[in-house]
């Protein structure tokens, strides 16, 4: 798709004084010119990038208004602000923490009543045959519960599904997704996670708590909500995307410390202060409410949702002899989570395809719930591993066929919601469990698992990936005593943790978070550096055969991400060769009729215009003189602020900053608009409201180079010069993002409206 | 001092074709335009800004031979760079490891042995009395110990005082600090250190690991040493700023690892990855050859040169109410660290102005190792604190008046290493140590680690910080039970973490990384949450008063230190009045007598010239064409890269990238390269070694806007130009560091020629 280049000035600009007719040859031209812009019907694959992403802009558009606004607060005023800011932070940690505390509650007072009557049930017909019975009714009760779950989601709020996690990676990378922070997401949220969890999924409720903390983040920031209509008047300088993504990534923060009580386990950008106080505040209020609900009031020693229990260092360290046996478990779980992951891709290309309807997505929700409710029941019935109930922590044992004073040990691996079984697998004594329970739940859930991740319900994936790890890693500790004879004393519980670690880092490929995470969550630092090792292997394995799974979904959206850095051997193309063009500029001074026509012309995709000198008669080049974005466009027509032609000298009405955050962030469309025929022969004049320093890059410049400059400031345009500052053409993240790495070397995504 | 604005472009611009004498005429206008440029004779305050450090360059110079090279390399290639780059962090890991085995080793026992021969002593005189011999003879081991350590530093390499972390801090904020990275620095250092140490200063070996670290980096990546003039040949791709910065971000890391075994301690810029793979390398090597020294091989459980032992979190918890103790525990440490600080700045201020002489830095230095005797020696005799020595775990109990079967509490403070110190604070059983003893320690130790910070030897000052937070710390647990009839049982092991905490954190401000460290060191999470509560407040009451440490002694230096945003109330400002004018721009195609001359002028500051078109006899405009360094120009002449004014078609000679590499860092200085009469006449075509495209602002562009650009990029220059593209002026990092929040608002340092 290598463009033929227009060289000479006139066709690089398309100065705005398009009739209707100029307008649509205009897109004709286009069409055929740029063939790559505007593809429909290309089928669904992972190497498209879909047209359909807006950015999000972390540049401040510093035109005059805003400037005059900044140079009238003073000091004192700026410490306000940053008081504000603080307050904020705290709001955001203390419901993000309530939330988290409302989730954990009620789904462990759900999930406890519905396992008491099905053991109940079970307990009843054991005795008397009929198990089937029993069958029927847990995966009855399993599967509406999750059919609940998956309606509300697939109708209300399709963008609540999943863990949340990549769309709040592409928030945070400046991708708009649509929805993604808003108040309906966060409702429907949390009741799903807690139906997909009480519905026996094989999911976890960690996950779902960072996107909840990025809504709420988003909300209280600011200081109004679309949705209910209210808006509380504070706040108002906040209402920008730059402000917006500090505090979605304090409410990130603060949701990773609720979820695991790692305060340091998210490092997105964005103010580290802020995300640490958030996240302070979030498991402080996290545990004083769960510490006063357990009865055992202001014990603070236990932070987060999940808490993998205490390994208590003095009895088990580790040797350097270990350290080998670790990396191999790192290489297991790498390639297990590469094989869960190309699993899951095949399952969501499937799922594109066939499963796009909401029936047929909530119907797939309830076959999986029924599945697991058999798998497991099928599994226990057929298990004959009996454990001594005396001096065991299971919560439901369930005797079955066991003799009395037994329990069914593979029931307690199904049992249980799966944070308590990861807990089981941790610190059960050696011999709770037989290798063979043990094989055949991992192989299990591990299907189940990877079956449930891109259903139509709210869940999580930390949880089951750290359950089916715990699960092989323990069965690894169990036979490497009994290969060497007991000349390795492997202790089960380590293992389980490390076949953990290594299965969570195979799928989702972070290794310094994760490392904080598994710290925290087990409460001891001693087993940091193998949990390093583990995941750092996992990692760099697992990225040899796949994707990590939340990167894998990302791609699968189309979404244009920008990663840290422009592909390694991206040198040999410039600036010139990425950009498009021809770019629609505006003049300083334009007219009305104009503005509206470009606007409404779909077939240019960008949402910003350069602004240019405004007297084309001269001889003068017609160098850039700012840039102007559509939603201010849209403000400036809504409030008529424009002059008829006659009386240029007449001063126009004047904005301010507020009527742009009034309408920040869901502009009207041109459409809702009116300008009468009057009105378009009216002059506007953009020089007050325009960015009048843009950045800008020279045409020669690498596409590196340019890489780094929209990276490093967050861009959503960035305007290519000639050597005499006349615009040649436009970059944005789309045209950045086209550029991948692939096996053989630099390849080119195409761009779809899908 | 605002400068008058000089509107017409010829103004703006001196395009090199000056004679002598035009040079001269230009200097003198461009010291009485520009009076602040090189005031000499300021006398020094915390409001200068020196002149003599320059930046380091985190933007590559993208000339054509870069992107040459960079187009030839493919992506099997790249992926070796890739390897090489982990194979650097890899032996980075391992050197700093065991250098601070090394240290730790070598610390251990010729501390030991001063301490046997003390002890000894005392023990011979404390029954025969005359224990004034004692003092004499700890007071001279000290003396001439410390001698030795400040002999090097002071003569050899002054920049190897302290603990380097301000340097590095700087070295990572893009400021050239001389000598910093140099392997002599680190020999020193690291002599420095041990010397320091053992001559029984309040000083910790700690700090010094992460300059260590910083210099093995930079030397490894660099694949050669100039100080021993050997050139490996390898690892020749990473001798360029931007990948130096990567390195010694990951030395640091390694290094501050290797001291505390807390791999997540530093988050500079720079690649996470590399980091933390040097660092866990590091803690790894550390382990392994200290597990093996000290016998118990293999137990790789307590990383890191400092451990404060295991808090047993089973028995330790903490309670809500405990919260607002801790909070007036961190608002305590914060007024204590402000008030070492503002001592410790006019000690600082008093050196500066009366004790620059190595000699009077020796002296001093010495005059503190033995008043640092003399006062423990004076407590321990004045003290009647005895306590049982059965059960407790001192490693040289001195009797001395004490009963059989006791030991001289206040002798274990002074009478070891701060290290093991800080340890018997923490973890001594309650009743350990008496209120009075604690009491006078904190008083006296407070005194000598602020009189100790700034001496001319290698020494830290975190491990100083612990002991005396861990002092006051611990009595004050004791008070509280005392005061509070034991209604409040405080732990006086939880209340000295606590102490130490609060106490470092109002000294140095740092949250994030030292939660973590302390975390780390304590092998224990539950004290997570306090630590952060007690280092915010901390942080909030000492910013308050005074600065932190380290950003005090930056200051101090006077080093244009670039904080991460613009001072808040800048917006006033335009790149316009920030910016140096007139700028000494080349064309093109230059004379060499033109470039010698420019470079051999000294008025001008700049290391970087804007290019711009090369024919001043067209009416078209000077547009800015590219970007070209001092040190490629130096390289350039050096080759004798130019051609006869005649024969300009003549192809001159062809340098390759190497050639500027193997000159790289340190350039010759002008005044070595001789340029004769006739190659004076000679043209140079800077085409294809200037960069091409450089990044620009705008003149209307606001301070902040400015700021955010330069140091997201990490830039060296930064060219304004105006709406034609015309060079109008260039933003260096002083122009910027200049303005800073006061207390009353915006102030602009004086910029001096120190």
């Amino acid at each position: 798709g290598e463009l033929a280049l227009p060289l000479t000035p006139s066709s690089f600009l398309r100065i705005g004084q398009l009739s209707n007719v100029d307008l649509n040859e205009d897109i004709h031209e286009l069409e055929t010119e740029v063939p790559r812009q505007r593809p429909n019907e290309i089928p669904h694959n992972e190497k498209l990038l879909s047209l359909k992403y807006e950015s999000l802009d972390y540049d401040n558009s510093e035109n005059q208004l805003f400037l005059e606004e900044e140079r009238r607060i003073n000091h004192a005023a700026f410490r306000t602000v940053e008081i504000k800011r603080w307050v904020i932070c705290a709001m955001i940690g203390i419901l993000t923490g309530l939330v988290a505390c409302f989730i954990d509650i009620v789904v462990e007072n759900l999930a406890g009543l519905k396992y008491r009557v099905v053991k109940d049930n079970i307990d009843k017909f054991t005795a008397k045959g009929g198990l089937s019975f029993s069958l029927l009714l847990w995966a009855t009760l399993n599967a509406s519960v999750v059919m609940v779950g998956s309606l509300i989601v697939a109708f209300i709020e399709p963008v609540a599904a999943g863990s949340g996690i990549p769309q709040i990676k592409c928030y945070l990378n400046g991708v708009k997704i649509p929805h993604v922070v808003r108040l309906k997401t966060l409702v429907i949220k949390v009741c799903g996670v807690i139906l997909s969890v009480v519905g026996g999924l094989a999911v976890g409720k960690e996950g779902p708590m960072i996107h909840s903390g990025s809504v709420i983040a988003a909300g209280i920031s600011q200081g109004r909500s679309t949705s209910l209509k209210r808006d509380f008047k504070i706040f108002e300088y906040f209402r920008r995307d730059t402000e917006k993504r500090d505090f979605v990534s304090a409410g990130a923060a603060a949701g990773v410390s609720a979820a695991f009580g790692a305060p340091v386990g998210v490092l997105t950008p964005g103010c580290i202060s802020f995300q640490f106080f958030a996240s302070m505040i979030s498991t402080f209020t996290l545990n004083s409410v769960l510490s006063v609900y357990h009865g055992n009031a202001w014990d603070l020693s236990s932070p987060g949702l999940i808490n993998f229990g205490r390994f208590d260092s003095e009895k088990m360290g580790y040797t350097i002899q270990e350290i080998p046996i670790f990396i191999f478990m790192g290489v297991v779980g790498g390639i297990l989570g590469a094989l869960f992951n190309a699993l899951n891709y095949w399952l969501t290309m499937f799922r594109i395809r066939y499963i796009h309807r909401p029936c047929l997505q909530v119907v797939e929700a309830m076959l999986v719930a029924a599945v697991t409710a058999t798998v497991g029941f099928v599994m226990i019935y057929c298990s004959r591993d009996c454990q001594p109930i005396q001096g065991s922590s299971v919560a439901y044992p369930l005797q079955l066929f066991c003799a009395d004073g037994e329990y069914n040990s593979m029931a307690t691996a199904f049992f249980n919601t799966p944070e308590k079984s990861v807990v089981n697998l941790f610190h059960d004594p050696p011999g709770s469990y037989n290798p063979m329970t043990l094989g055949m739940f991992t192989l299990m859930y591990f299907f189940l698992a990877c079956w449930t991740y891109g259903l139509t319900v709210s869940a999580g994936v930390f949880i089951p990936s750290l359950l089916i790890g715990a699960a092989w890693g323990r069965l690894f500790g169990i036979s490497l005593s009994y290969l060497t004879k007991g000349s390795i004393w492997a202790d089960p519980g380590k293992y389980a943790l490390m076949g953990a670690a290594a299965q969570l880092g195979g799928i989702v490929r972070m290794t310094l978070s994760l490392t904080v995470i598994m710290m925290e969550a087990t409460g001891n630092v001693t087993y940091g550096f193998p949990i390093m090792l583990v995941l750092m292997t996992a990692k760099i394995v697992g990225d040899y055969f796949v994707e990590g799974l939340y990167d894998m979904h990302i791609q699968l959206q189309s979404v244009p991400f920008l990663h840290w850095e422009a592909p390694v051997t991206s040198h040999s193309l410039t600036a010139r060769e990425v950009m498009s063009t021809p770019v629609t500029c505006l003049r300083r001074i334009e007219r009305v009729g104009t503005v509206v026509d470009i606007l409404s012309d779909t077939s240019s995709n960008h949402n910003g215009f350069p602004v240019v000198e405004s007297n084309p008669d001269t001889t003068q080049v017609a160098g850039l003189r700012g840039l102007i974005l559509r939603s201010q466009l849209i403000v400036l027509l809504k409030h008529k602020v424009f002059v008829e032609r006659a009386n240029l000298s007449v001063v126009q009405r004047r904005l301010k900053l507020k009527d742009f955050r009034d309408a920040y962030p869901r502009f009207p469309p041109i459409q809702s608009i009116h300008v009468s025929q009057d009105e378009r022969e009216c002059m506007i004049d953009l020089s007050e409201f325009m960015n009048p320093s843009p950045y800008t890059v020279p045409q020669e410049a690498s596409l590196p180079r340019v890489f780094k400059l929209f990276r490093a400031l967050g861009l959503r345009h960035l305007v290519v010069v000639d050597n005499r500052n006349e615009v040649v053409g436009m970059v944005t993240r789309k045209d950045l993002a086209r550029y991948r790495l692939g096996k053989e070397g630099l390849e080119e995504l195409s761009l779809a409206q899908t």
